[in-house]
């Protein structure tokens, strides 16, 4: 008999839920991807290219039920219209498939759903070049920042999602047995279990920019806790999240089961398909990474669901001195243009104070740096293949739009202007938008603005840089904060700041790796909430012996009685401690 | 020095907490409450009866801000008025306090409030009778079954929600370091921590029939993962809830804390306290235990908050054969009458096939259960000193409509009929109510009734009974249900039918202990989201050695450089891994 998916893959999710345990982070596909690579089956870039090119302009097959018609809505920024044809598929018809599909899933309890989404990511893992170019041609993004957000670090993430569902479902005990009231004057052995109940049919929204790096962790939760997936990609990004589903499909049916645990959901925009699905009274867990309107959304009209919903937020940085001037400098730069502005790096307020800040280079006025931030940024731009690694092609007006009105708000202290890509000279790629405002512009600042849009906000003190921070993480959710000082008292307060504001914060690292899999994400532990909500817990519990198996002449035994705690004397109806026999 | 709270109970506290982890309850009060209950300072019996006579018409003080009037809204089924005036404060005051209590409450870290909640128990547990009292006086309870659901074992069960949030919160790792990506060639180490961050305000609405009980969970979980709690009890039991927001506060303000980390938040029903509470903006949890249609509305109005609804549901009984026929009828009985029918063990809708079923006493018709069922209550309330053990004293007109309405749906099997209490003979004391219904009648059993109200439901068989139940879950969520067969096969079907629509199970257990705190309360172990969703994590994160302590001349070490996954070539721009020199 061939090891199940679990006994296959059992060392490698121990060792990931060890390392949960122990707070260390395990990368078992980005440790493998140096040497390993071609052993662990990935496949060649000139193979995951051939095979990419091999999807273009044709349907791309599922196998799904309830098909009526045929979708496409992705074009490359870098050469046009994919032309690929995803199913279209009725949403109610998805739903039903997933609710008839459910029950098997649940039953295989989570030892075989981990070790089948373990399977399902070691596959994904040897198309991570194919990934990469789906992300790469949908989202505008430089290849190698794909490949960092769609790949190896992708899977391990979704590895650890896998290993903490997983751990959560361990938890849950199987076998109990205690020992109940007291009855006939004796204790009653008690005996039972816990079962997890999935709560339902759960929905991935998925995310037009990191459809992988933001879909994988609840996509793989919900899967592991016993609930089947409806995956809805963005419509400009639908290809990285078709083909996970395919490969997801491939690998429950080889196991046996209905690959519509796992089914896509496609249309066109004005179909709303996300709303309907998110509205859906069987739908009963959301995911979704995004702008915090949709996610507001979600919260009012899912009202059926459990919404995950991570707002992209506000990045604010908030400069006080450094130690570094150039460093910031550069690192800021950097941050403003990766990838056209929708990594999680991207500072889009920079808060400081009106009358300049201390530096190792001396005093620096906030003139200095906005002068001095734009020559970065065109030293940085300066040779085309940088411009090719570091920017990428912007994808829709949404972005134009933003940095046509942001630039109306206030001095453009570095205007947005075209930059010839060296391979593909017909993208639009843009250099970023910096933009000087007063503190009491906040109306602008703390709205969400796509794309490379960043503004060095002039404040009266670092207190209030801090105060403008909390204000902005009160009323918007969580956000991204970082902080530069050299002040230990000032480095507290921003901790406390973020802190107090539910913010996530960064120390003096203005050159934030890009790397979304290593310094911005959740360390380990961090999300116990994430996986328990996706189930629930019910009880069974019967008597020992149970009364079924009780021979018949138990009947004749004493009566049951009321129980009596021993140290109870009821005043108001005497002291007497009379037992009640039927 | 004092050792804190958290070193004089750290043992408890852990022992509890390793129980958790093994899956074992332990029940440190409830086992101190026979022979050492006078050692571990509980007053007696008598004691606590001149302590409850002491506050009877009187102001109760908690010196609570934003006080604007005094309200009395309960009465004692028994001897009618309590006089007792407590607080009303302006709802608002009252959050603007929680708020500012806030930042001190969540500064103590899990250690400090998870030992200053065992010791706001153990001075509970010194005032069990006194709570037991209180319970009785307002709810109708017994005076055994108040002291069983308001004494020792309500602060076992509330115990268990400490020694859960605490381990939950200790699973936060504080301290990480790990490796982010490739910077300048190599990785760049990266030093962080992450901080539990309470979501904010909590709001307990008091349960009218086990304020304590189903209050203290919540109560507990709420403090422990650093969140403030006003407690707004039901207007008809408010006093068991007081007293324990006094001794709370008590505890809190000498552990240096303010006190309004716990509140009271008392008013005239037609002030809608609990609605205006539960959508205050700064309102972030909401705990709740009670009837469907309120839970509903929470959850459609409370949008601000995380809702916890305990729904009191529909406890269905399904009845396929037995081998104790007597033993079932007298604990159906019991069931029945037990505490008013305000318990989780009273069977709302016995379903039983048309046709009858199989036991040890041969053949019975829904006939002959309906008749035995009817003399077994009449049995059981033949003894007066057996009423004023059984049942409760009635409170409420709501459960005098509900069995004046129930009896015109079907064949009154029993009629409720006035009892007389040996010790109070202007108590509104009634025996139970049993109707005969069809399946059909779906519309009258698939809604809550109050009070003693059973409904005797002829089905077409067993299979037919399990399609009900399903049913009856999946449209009114959670509800427990029990089955009582000898059959394996239909044993499994229950089980399956049970989990399937999320209901708990209880099997061939007809006279359950009426002790909530054993047979039916959760296992350990089975509630992390429970805790979990009080509380976000948020991370803080800088790099190892941090740039500000850096020494200057690092400004000059090579640039920032964009990082290169090891095995990328980057096919459409070449494979040339140029970096990135600002």
């Amino acid at each position: 008999m061939r090891p199940s998916a679990y006994e296959r893959h059992r060392e490698l999710l121990q060792s990931v839920a060890r390392g949960l345990a122990a707070g260390e982070r395990r990368r078992p596909f980005t440790e493998a991807t140096g040497q390993d690579a071609a052993e662990a089956g990935m496949r060649s870039t000139r193979t995951a290219g051939k095979v990419f090119d091999s999807l273009l302009g044709k349907p791309f097959e599922l196998g799904q039920p309830g098909e009526v018609g045929r979708v496409g809505t992705e074009s490359s920024p870098y050469f046009g219209d994919l032309g690929i044809a995803y199913p279209r598929c009725d949403p109610s018809e998805l739903v039903a498939a997933a609710a008839r599909a459910a029950a098997g899933w649940r039953a295989a309890g989570p030892y075989q759903r981990a070790g089948l989404a373990v399977e399902i990511l070691r596959r994904l893992n040897t198309r991570s070049h194919e990934l990469a170019l789906a992300v790469h041609h949908t989202t505008g993004q430089p290849l190698s920042a794909a490949l960092r957000a769609a790949g190896p670090r992708a899977q391990d993430r979704a590895l650890e999602a896998v290993a903490q569902a997983f751990t959560e479902s361990e938890r849950v005990p199987a076998d109990l047995r205690w020992e109940s009231a007291v009855r006939g004057g004796r204790p009653l052995a008690m005996q039972g279990g816990c079962a997890l109940v999935p709560r339902g049919v759960s929905l991935l929204v998925g995310c037009p920019d990191f459809p992988l790096w933001n879909g994988y962790p609840g996509l793989f939760a919900s899967l592991v806790t016993g609930n089947p997936v409806i995956v809805a990609p963005h419509p400009r990004s639908v290809l990285p999240l078709a083909i996970t589903v395919r490969v997801a499909r491939q690998v429950l049916a080889e196991a046996g089961h209905l690959p519509d645990v796992v089914t896509l959901a496609v249309a066109e925009p004005e179909r709303r398909v996300h709303q309907r699905l998110a509205t859906d009274p069987e739908v009963r867990i959301v995911d979704f990474t995004g702008s915090a309107r949709f996610a507001d959304w979600l919260e009012v009209h899912a009202r059926q669901a459990v919404v995950f919903a991570d707002r992209s937020g506000l990045n604010t940085m908030v400069v006080d001195s450094t130690e570094d001037y150039r460093g910031l400098v550069r690192g800021l730069a950097l941050a403003m243009c990766l990838c056209n502005g929708t990594v999680r790096t991207t500072p889009q307020n920079i808060l400081v104070p009106e009358r300049g800040f201390g530096t190792d280079e001396g005093h620096k006025t906030l003139r200095d740096l906005g002068a001095d931030l734009g020559e970065a940024v065109d030293r940085l731009l300066g040779h085309p293949t940088r411009v090719a690694r570091v920017l990428g092609a912007i994808t829709c007006d949404e972005v134009r739009g933003a940095l046509a009105g942001a630039s109306r708000h206030g001095p453009v202290l570095h205007a947005s202007a075209p930059v010839p890509h060296p391979d593909h000279p017909h993208a639009d790629v843009r250099s970023p938008l910096l933009v000087r405002l007063r503190a009491s512009d906040e109306r602008v600042y703390t709205r969400e603005w796509p794309g490379p849009v960043s503004f060095l906000v002039g404040t009266e003190s670092t207190s209030h840089s801090l105060a403008l921070l909390r204000r902005a993480a009160a009323r918007h959710g969580a956000l991204h904060a970082s902080v530069h000082s050299t002040d230990p008292l000032v480095l507290a307060a921003a901790e406390t700041a973020a802190l107090g504001a539910g913010a996530h914060l960064t120390v003096n690292l203005a050159d934030l790796p890009a790397d979304p899999s290593s310094a911005l994400a959740d360390p380990p532990g961090s999300a116990a909430h994430f996986v328990t909500g996706r189930f629930r817990v019910v009880r069974s519990r019967w008597p020992v012996p149970q009364a079924a198996a009780r021979p018949a002449q138990a009947a004749e035994q004493p009566a049951a009685r009321v129980p009596e705690p021993a140290s109870v004397a009821v005043p108001d109806s005497g002291p007497a401690a009379e037992l009640i026999d039927v």
